[in-house]
C-alpha cells in the first residue's frame, strides 16, 4: 500500500501549532522553525505547506478568516434587531484573548501588505477580509431596514461605511489600549452608535 | 579647535534620508544600511543615532509625530466650527502621499509594538501618539460645545471616543483601499458624522 498523506489533516495540525505559538508568543514569533518545533515536525515538512514568511502569514490570516466565519455562521439570531447586529459585529472585535490574537495577526498582516509595494498576494487577501466585514455591516443594516427599525432618512451604504470604519477603529483601540478601551466600553459605544441609527418608535 | 559635531543637524539629515526611503520604498525597506546609503554616510555613523531596528522605527515615529504637530500648530482657524474641526482632523488622515507614508509608519509601528510582549519602549510611544489624537478630538468637541454648536444631550468624552475610533478606522480604510475610500469620501463621511453631533439651529 502506498503511504497516503492526509494533507487536510496535516494543514489542520500546522494550523493548531501556529495558533498556539501566536497565542503564547505573538505573531512575530511565528516562524517555520518555531511552528515545526511546536508541532513536533521537521522544518522541511512545515515548509512544504508554507515556503516563506509571507506564505506563513497568509496561512495564519486564512485561519483567522475561517475562525470568524465559523463563529458568525453559528450565531442563533435572538433578541432585538440591535442586539442581533451587535452579536454579529462582536465576532470581529478583539474582546477576548482568542480574538485579540486574531486581531494581532490581522494587524501584522495589514502592516506587511501595506509596507510592500505593488499588488502582491497579501494585498488580495487583505481586500477579501476587508470586503467581508464591509458586507457584514451592510447586510446587518439592510436587515434593520427591512424590519423597519432603521431611520428612513439614512443612506444604508454610507452608514455601512461609517459603521465599518467605527468597528475597525474600536478594534484597534481595544487591541492597543485594552485598559482604557475595555470590552464593556466597546460594546457600549457600538450599541450607542447603532441606537443613533434606529427609528424612534 | 576640536571638531564640533552638530547632533541636531545630523539627526535632521538622517530624518530626511529616512523619510525619502520610506516615501520611495516603504517603511519595511528602511534599515540602517539603506538610510546610510541614502544619506551618503557610513552605517556606523547612522547606527550611532539608532542602534537597532526598533530604535530606527521609534525615530521614524517621532518624526511623524513632529510633522503632524507642526502642521496642526500652523492651522489658522477660519470658517464654521465644523469646518475648523475637519481642518484639524484631516492632518491625522492619510489623504495625500506624505500623510499616507506617515500612516504606513504608524501602522508598522503599532503592529511591531503589538507583536512584542510586555511594556517595551515602542508601547510607550504608541500610547503617546494615541493619547494625542484622543485629546485633539476632545478639544475640538469641547470647542464646539463652548460655541453652543454641539447638541446638548451628548456626552463629550464618549463622543470623543467615538470620533477617535471613527478617524482611526477611516485612516485605516483610506490607507488599505484608497480607490474605494478616497480622500473626498473620507472628508464627506467625517463631515456627515460631525453634522450628526451639531445642534439644529
Amino acid at each position: 500500500m502506498p503511504k497516503i498523506v492526509d494533507h487536510a489533516a496535516r494543514r489542520e495540525e500546522i494550523a493548531e501549532a501556529l495558533w498556539r505559538v501566536v497565542r503564547r508568543d505573538g505573531i512575530r514569533a511565528a516562524s517555520v522553525r518555531t511552528i515545526a518545533a511546536e508541532a513536533g515536525w521537521s522544518a522541511g515538512a512545515v515548509r512544504y505547506y508554507f515556503p516563506d514568511q509571507d506564505g506563513l502569514l497568509s496561512f495564519a490570516m486564512d485561519l483567522v478568516s475561517r475562525r470568524v466565519t465559523e463563529r458568525v455562521a453559528a450565531i442563533q439570531p435572538k433578541g432585538s434587531a440591535t442586539t442581533i447586529a451587535l452579536r454579529y459585529l462582536e465576532e470581529a472585535l478583539p474582546l477576548d484573548a482568542e480574538r485579540r490574537a486574531e486581531f494581532d495577526v490581522w494587524m501584522a498582516f495589514m502592516a506587511q501588505a501595506q509596507a510592500e509595494s505593488g499588488a502582491g498576494g497579501l494585498r488580495a487577501h487583505v481586500d477579501t477580509v476587508h470586503d467581508g466585514l464591509r458586507q457584514l455591516c451592510e447586510s446587518l443594516l439592510n436587515a434593520l431596514a427591512e424590519d423597519g427599525a432603521l431611520r428612513d432618512d439614512l443612506d444604508v451604504r454610507r452608514e455601512a461605511e461609517r459603521l465599518h470604519a467605527l468597528i475597525d477603529g474600536l478594534a484597534l483601540h481595544a487591541a492597543i489600549q485594552p485598559e482604557r478601551t475595555s470590552p464593556a466600553r466597546v460594546r457600549q459605544l457600538l450599541r450607542q452608535h447603532l441606537e443613533t441609527l434606529i427609528a424612534r418608535q
